[in-house]
């Protein structure tokens, strides 16, 4: 299963980080902006100074697009460089998408072959058939956004559903667990500032991981989702923290102090 | 309003057809596969030869993301050509993007302001403050995913919310009306294989300009669509056709086609 590289790297490293290279151009350190390819010398430095207490790391891939054909490119170099060097790190692309099933594979050749990423995150609103291009794909994994970080997600996610009673994100968790992961390669996206929403998940997901986003600038609570989310085997989550991590004065100390912190839960 | 722009262009062509460049490098006929930049070239001779029966034309991303940065930069030498030979052509970026709210200014950045879309496909599943940084740009349209034209569109979308006892999509589709459309530049999409739906969203959405996709390829039927869609002014219907029009034998005679079509039941 394709979680088992991440639960073999989380192993290693003695981590459930994930480092978030948000590394938009307006807010790098000067002595990057003025480089010729300054998201790539960021990642790079990043990369080398968090690496070793990283179990993953999760690129947004808007930060790159904002910058047109010259950020896909140093996205491109980003990854190039993360996966010769750490090979056995779990990678995902951020990237949210979600379209009809046949211009699905546009972004299944973008995300998991030209960029090579082992993960991807996406939307649910159009159903499974939709997503067979990405979910037929057992070597990837496929992050189904449930009940995201934001302070607005509850518009629709919160949502009660008339046939179970169930909120919205409830019911798209149980697709997930009943019918979309027949290749075992489904995950959920699950806001690190819902911890009763990550204890109610875990109850009903068994092993499943959960991406969550949330600790750090967005001010989600280590210890109550730790608390909340370690499955059986005091793994399944993947804990991603951006902001707080890379834009750091000593980036470093920041991803130790998470992975310690989250440790102390464990 | 920003939908002014269509609706100019529909009158002076007399058209409500969108002409959907999708692209695909692999479907490209052979003598545009051996050129420099393929899909550019393709795009160049499809917009010359259709333009005249255009109101709009769409252009969907995961086409060019597809080849990665050489995909972006002929998608944006595309998008440079259409908008210096037509300016007056409504331009429609299908991205169906959704992020939480600082990440998505990377993507506003991009389409709106990089390649100079005028408007965006997006999810609504994250909720209204989750898009404010494409909603709060009055000058460009939000074009927000409501009853998609995918066979499996209803797994989620069909979901009846227990507040109100509607589906989802008509849930989405009233607080588009009633709270997203503050600047006045939301529209819809609505898949061309539910007119039913398309009835009663026009019923619901006053003037609303909804996008349609799925005639032609996807088997929608334009009488159903045009009756069923229409505003008061003969107008709110982007109706688009991608694969039926680019990669007919003739794609002027396919556009001229469709745009009869469309005003025989207009």
């Amino acid at each position: 299963m394709v979680i088992d590289k991440y639960n073999r790297r989380a192993e290693k490293v003695n981590s459930l980080v994930c480092v978030g290279l948000d590394s938009e151009l307006a807010k790098l350190p000067e002595r990057f902006k003025k480089l010729d390819h300054p998201q790539f010398e960021f990642n790079k430095w990043i990369i080398d100074n968090t690496a070793e207490f990283a179990a993953a790391f999760k690129i947004n891939i808007a930060f790159y697009e904002q910058r047109g054909e010259q950020g896909l490119q140093e996205l491109k170099m980003s990854m190039d460089y993360l996966r010769d060097k750490h090979p056995d790190i779990f990678t995902i692309c951020d990237a949210k998408r979600g379209d009809i099933g046949n211009t699905n594979n546009g972004y299944v050749e973008e995300i998991f072959d030209w960029l090579g990423f082992d993960a991807v995150t996406l939307h649910p609103f159009m159903g499974r058939e939709s997503l067979n291009p990405f979910l037929d794909r057992a070597d990837k994994g496929c992050v189904i956004l449930c009940r995201t970080s934001n302070p607005g997600a509850g518009e629709l996610q919160d949502l009660v559903v008339q046939a179970s009673g169930l909120p919205l994100w409830q019911v798209v968790a149980e697709k997930v667990r009943d019918d979309w992961n027949y290749n075992h390669n489904c995950m959920l996206v699950v806001g690190a500032t819902y911890p009763e929403e990550i204890k109610r998940l875990r109850d009903i997901m068994g092993r499943t991981a959960f991406l969550v986003p949330g600790v750090g600038a967005q001010g989600g609570d280590v210890k109550a989702v730790v608390e909340a989310g370690l499955n059986d085997q005091k793994r399944g989550l993947i804990i991603n923290s951006s902001r707080g991590i890379i834009f750091a004065e000593n980036p470093a100390l920041e991803a130790k102090k998470l992975r310690d912190e989250i440790n102390l839960y464990r």
